[in-house]
Order: C-alpha cells, then structure tokens, then sequence
C-alpha cells in the first residue's frame, strides 16, 4: 500500500514581483526559475525526493523521509539565496492527488499565492518515521518508443515537440482522472509519475488510451521503494528492461 | 515583415549518456538540464536572444543579433563547463517554424542526435548585419486571464497545472498548424511564442480557439523588435496594458 | 577532546585539463571552479559539514557526520554533473592538520594529482556514529576589527585586500605551526578555522602575532560541536558577543 | 601604453545583512558568494573582460570593451537573481592602481559599504571606443614551478596551500607597491595580474623578489591586448612556451 508524501512548494508572491516596479528581463526570470529548481532537486534529491518543476512557480515534490526540519532547513537556503521565498506544505496520502489536495487546502488556508503578507508559510505533518514502510512510494516512468528514429531525427524539433507534449497531456490528465497519480514531463521523451498502488493492467490501459488519443506509443517501467529515489531508480531499471525486451510495462521490486 | 533566425540546440548523444554504463540518478540529470538551460538563457540573453527549454535535450532558441562566432562562443563555454557538449544549427525565415525546419534538416543531415560521433555541430548561417530590421522578430506574450483566482488559489496544485497545460497543448499546436508560429510555455501561467507577422484579428482566433477546445482563457501582448529581447519587453508591456485595460489582444510598436 | 575527521578533495588531473588541447577560457575556468565549489557546500553543508575553496583544485572539508557513503553520492553527484571528475580521501585526528597529513598520504599513495588513469578515488574511514561526540569539532571565526571603517571606506579597494590578505597569511601559517589548527579566508574580512582543543589564550597569542607581523587586529568567536555546522554556528554567534562586547576572544559553549 | 579599465564591484550593505536577523547558515553565504561570482564571471566574460574574486563582497574586474550601459544590465541581472544587490564603480588609468583608486573614491564618496540607504550605484567612466588601443591591457599570468612535484604530490594539501599562500602574499604586495600592478590568486598555483606596461626584467625583478622573501619559484607569461580576455588568453600561451622552454619570462605579442 503506498503512502505518498506529497510537498507543495509555492514562490511567494511570484506573479507581482516579476512585473514590479516593471516587468522584469525574460532571461534572468528563466535563470532565477530554473536554478531554484535546481536547487531544490539537489536539496530535496539529497535527502531521497523527488522535485518535479510543474510550473516553476509552483511545484511539485515528493519527500517521503524528510521531516519538518529538513523542509524549514530548505526553506531557509532558499531564503538566504535567492530574491524570492517559498511556501512549503506538506500532506500525506495513499493517493498522490489526495495529499498534494490536502497540502494546497492548508496552503490556501494560509493567504492568496498573491498575497503580499503571506511569506514563508510552513505547514503539514511528514510521516512519523515509524510508520514509513518498504512500499510507501510507487513511481513510474515513462519514455517514447523510439523517439528519436521517429521524431528527433525526422521531424522538426517543434514537431517532435508538439507530438510529445500531445502525449504527455493526453496521459497526465488519464493518470489524474483515473488514478489519481500525479504525471510529469522531465525532459527528452520522458514522463515521471508518481502512483498510488496501481497493476500493470492500469499501466496498460494508460498507455493504450494516449495512443489512441494522441498517437503516441508509450512505454513505462515501474518501481517501489521506501523514498522516490529508490522507486524510481527501480523504475528506471525496469524501463531498460522494457527496452532490451521491447514489452510495454515492467515492474521491478 | 519579420525575418526571424532560430537556433536549434541539441545536446550530443543525451539518451545514451543517461543510461551510461547505468541510469544516472534522476535529481543530477534534473540539475544539470536546468542549470544548463539557465545557462544557455543567459548566454543568448546577454546578446539579446531568447531560449526556450522545450524539451531541455532540444532546444530552441530566437538568437536575431548572435552571428556565427557568437554560437560558437556559447558552444565552447558549455563544452568547457558541462559534461555534455551541444550541437548548434542556424537558419533564418519570414517564419518561425521554416527557419527551424531548416535548422533542424542540417543537424540531422550531420547525423542521428543519438550518434556517438556526431559532436558540437555548429552549422548554417546568421543574417548579416546588413540586412536586419527593426521588425525582425515579432514575439507575443500569452497569460491565462486570473489564473491565480481561477486557479491556483482554487483547485490543488496538479488540477491548476492540468488546466494550464491543455490550454497550452491546444495553443501550441494551433499557433503551429495556422500560423507557422513556436509557442512556449515558460513557468506560471506564462506562454511566449515567436511569430511571423500576425494581425490583432489571427492573435483573437488563436485565443477563441483555445477557449473552446481546452476551456482556458488567455490574453495576448504582442511586440516587434529587432531582436528576442526588444521584441519581448515590448510584448511584456503590452500584455500589461491588456490586463489594465482587460483586453484580449494588445501590440505595442 | 576534540576529534576532527578532514576529508581531502582534489580534482582529478585538473591541470593538464585545463590546458589540453590548448589552454580553456579562463572566465570558464573560473565559473567552473566557483561552480564545482558551490555545490560541495551545499552537498557537504546539507550534511551538517563545512568546505573550504583553499586552492579549488584542492578542497578541504571538516565532514564530521558524513560517512563513506555519503562522500560516494557526492562523489558521483559531481561526475554526473561536471566536466572533471574529484577524488576524497578521509581521515579523522584529534588536530586536524594530522587528519589532513593521513588524508593526503592516502591520496598520494593512490596517485599523483596529475595521473591521467587515477580517477574517482574514494578513501580512507569515517568516525563509527557510536564514537562521535558533542565536541568533536571546534571551529573558530575571526574577523578583522572595523574593517569597513578602517579599510573598506578608506583605503582602496586593493589596499584594503592587501591588508586583509597579509593578516590571513600570518595568521594560517602561525595556526598550523603553533596549533595545527586550518585557517580559511573565507570572504570579506573573516577567516574560519578548524583547531584542535584551544584554549582562550592560545586565541590571543594568535591574535596577538597577527598584530605584531601584519598590524591587523583581529577578534574570534569559538564554538564547539558535534559537526561544523554546529560549532560554526556557535562561533559565529560568539563573534556577535565580542563585537558587542569589544572583546577579543569569546568562546559559546 | 596600457590604459586599463577598472571596475568595483561592491556588494551593497553586505557584511550587516549576513548577520541580520541573525547570522545566516556559513555554507549558504558560501554558496552566494562564489555563485555571484560566477555569474559576474560570465557576465563580464561574455564582453571580454575578467573579474577577481577577491574578498568576494569586494570584487575587482577589468572591463575594457564594456560600457556603461553593459554595466548597468550586469548590475540588473545581478539584482533580479540575488537577495543582494552591487555597485558598480568604473575608472581608467594607465595605471591600473591608479584606476582602481579613482573608481574606489568615487564609490566611498556615494556612501559606506553598510550604509543601508546605498543601494547601486552606477558611477565612473567607460573608454570611448575611438579611443581604445590592441595594447590597452596587460596581464601576467604566473604560475609555481613544478607545485605538483614540489608540493601538491609531497606537502599535505595544508601545507602546500600556506606555500602558494606566503607566495601569493609576497608577489601582490610587491606588485602594487613597486608597480602599481594588481595581482589574484585564481586558484591552483596561478596568480593573473592586470599590470601597466612592463618590462621583462621587472616582471624578473618580481620573481626574485617572491623567491627570497617566500622561497617560492615562479614562472610568468605575459599578454598584450585590446581587452583582458585577448591579452590573458595571449598569457596563457606565453605561459605554455615558459613552460616547454623552462624559462622563467615569456612575453607574446
């Protein structure tokens, strides 16, 4: 049984500052994004999560085996080295979305993601350490069957593009809706999901509906560990494993 | 009329090298897209281009200003800097999507971007001096109309992001098949699109399409400038005035 | 009694590299090293311990609460983010500067800083958790008495460096042969130093000397912990104490 | 005749700020410092110049080629990625002392280094560039003799570093004093001076010099050049033919 802990992180007040007193340098908004996702891929990656970018103003990661002082230690980095501050909540479920749903209700709870006095909110409850198991986190991983032979290296880089973003809506929304699993794109060809305790029959039906909707073949290795560091190098083997094997799902345990 | 010059950039052999001799841990490879994103935005955006991340191993980037030597430049600092190296290919059009299209046939002409051979390509051609404009570069500014209201202080963080992001696949994929225009999504609820020369009147059918197909509203600022930058501080201010004034579409020339 | 474990990291075969096939852009090189430099503090600080910059080709690090396997994810953190490749070597003393002999012999013995096939070295052993204690690690933090008043706002910018400069090379090369204690220049006017058990008088005839040979005046805070971060957080609050209180040495226990 | 361009960078109001509300986690202030720097690096790299660290809140750079108005988007950059902001000080002298004089009194004259009211200024003058030369700049870059033999493979890396260090320390002082040369340490056993127009034989007068007061041996190339980066990349291989030739002053031109 998973139990995903799931932490919202929110730039405070993002929104008004890149516009005040005026709109500020494209570049250096894309450089301050992207380096405090870096950022916190290395400081939440450092302690066994997973930092997904989302919409870089708000984003997404799972943090199973970080306590409340490993996030107000992150919270502070960030503080101390950037012009921005983040808000950070925290929730737990058996199901991704249910807790990234508890985490943003606490967060909301709190003031406006435009708020101007709401800075540095830290909020929720990590999972006692008792309670965390071998299975708490499933994640899948998924890459585009031949992606370079039939996009990279014949298409248009736009075109590729478009193809892959085509897939990547059809699957995020499907894995929303029916699984309550949480789906995002990660660069080249390839989808990280993390998953509350789904079958391959689910995995497959997933990659079915995205050919079907969006003609795009897909495939996914699946792990499970004790934090996402450890599912998803799981998964990352079982994908090579899909590879060599040329199957569609595989698990790895 | 505009005469935009993309640059296409690809990191060399990226696949492989993530599963070489076994997976890289997810957070490093996370860390060094974005950090080498951020780099590159810097590096183009300090000769007033613009780079879009896309898919992080493609890149795609508005570089009007950045001459052959410049490229070569940013290709021997990344080489210097990363463990990586980046291939580079140049071509300029009226519109956006030929200049890649061309930029994207000499880089695969060179060889597969999974070749192992295949390193730091840097091909085509940069306008000459001689023949740039004021009108060159025509770059349009899309946000969601009160995404925070709507939104994010409203649904949970993956549901927000699940609207934003089929508004976004609906867009890009129009902008593409009507308009010969590259559409990006760059953080928030923030899209930027480098067009060829578009009417007030094709900006309102891109933004009504998207509002039936993918329920999303945005707005548009639309900017001409000699280069990525000038072109997209004017759009900024542009789609300021739209939001001050609530309307759908606004250029500033 | 204190009980320092010093961990040696030494880029592998970084000089050649910088010149091969012909000598690398030096801003390159800068950035590169400032970079690489970054990183480990955040790596290593994560973990409650302290880097310093030294030469940048050659680091040292008080890793009080890191173990083996630790300095392997950082280790392999760097390869797959980096260029060039580092080696550690770890070692632990009741003086640091006889922690960091065994660390460099270690090192030594496996190669020359400038052996192409030696790469990726991991050696040497880390405190077992049972034996460390609360007072393993003494950090002292001096900085120069009204620097700003007397150098910064006075002299010009490169006079006031030379000043700071000679202190620093007084005093590092009067701590290790007195007290084998390490001295770090560690920006601005301040100088962190990892010592064995020093007493409050061995402080002031450092002090003392500084004056006399280079005619700075300096001033420390003294903190002892189990981990650098907790004793440098305490000398830091210390140096607070003696700036109040105008007094020389100031130890926080 | 040389006719260097010298730019201060200052970090407003820093020393006050890093212990404000109280003193800020040392790694992170690491992290800052030598991030800013690296950007700066780029920055002014990617225009020709060089920056020294330094002391880090004070930064010295060599900016022929670069404007006012370069200097200006550096300082906004700067200000739209960091929790800090800079001044920026621009002087030219055939002196490079001189120059830095000039810039360093301009900037005391605006305010204090911790007044908290000054917050960047942009002062000085740039060179015309109908009055820029190919012999503008040069830089001297010195290296130890065999340091990997003579210490690195045989010193513990402490001891090693105090050698570099008292070499560093003589070299620099006997630079600015006796010609008005301003000499950084940039890691490893290399020091790059931003010199006036001088001979062979006081650059041999400096190597004696640093040989009997610090027992250290070192080795110069010099370059001549339009811009810092021209004239240091021209060091840099005059460098490599001392080095090949074991002599101990090589000048290229």
């Amino acid at each position: 049984m998973t139990n995903t802990q799931v932490t919202l992180v929110q730039i405070d007040n993002y929104g008004p500052w890149t516009v005040t007193p005026e709109p500020r340098r494209e570049v250096d908004l894309q450089t301050l994004q992207s380096r405090l996702y870096a950022d916190l891929s290395q400081l939440v990656g450092d302690r066994g999560g997973y930092v997904f970018f989302t919409r870089f103003d708000n984003m997404i990661a799972v943090t199973n085996g970080l306590d409340m002082d490993d996030h107000a230690v992150i919270q502070e980095s960030v503080g101390n080295r950037y012009p921005v501050s983040i808000s950070l909540s925290v929730a737990t479920g058996q199901s991704p979305a249910a807790a990234l749903s508890d985490a943003t209700e606490r967060l909301q709870a709190a003031g406006s993601a435009q708020d101007k006095s709401r800075r540095e909110i830290l909020e929720g409850r990590a999972i006692e350490s008792d309670y965390r198991t071998d299975e708490d986190v499933q994640i899948a991983h998924f890459d585009v069957i031949d992606a370079t032979g039939e996009y990279t290296d014949q298409l248009n880089a736009f075109d590729s593009f478009i193809e892959i973003e085509q897939g990547y809506a059809a699957l995020m929304k499907y894995m929303r809706q029916e699984n309550d699993a949480l789906s995002f794109f990660v660069g080249g060809d390839n989808i990280i999901a993390t998953c509350p305790d789904l079958s391959a029959d689910e995995y497959e039906a997933a990659i079915d509906h995205v050919t079907a909707v969006a003609d795009v073949d897909l495939r996914v290795g699946v792990g499970i560990g004790r934090n996402a560091h450890n599912a998803g190098m799981d998964a990352k083997h079982a994908l090579e494993h899909a590879r060599a094997d040329d199957t569609k799902v595989e698990f790895l345990r």
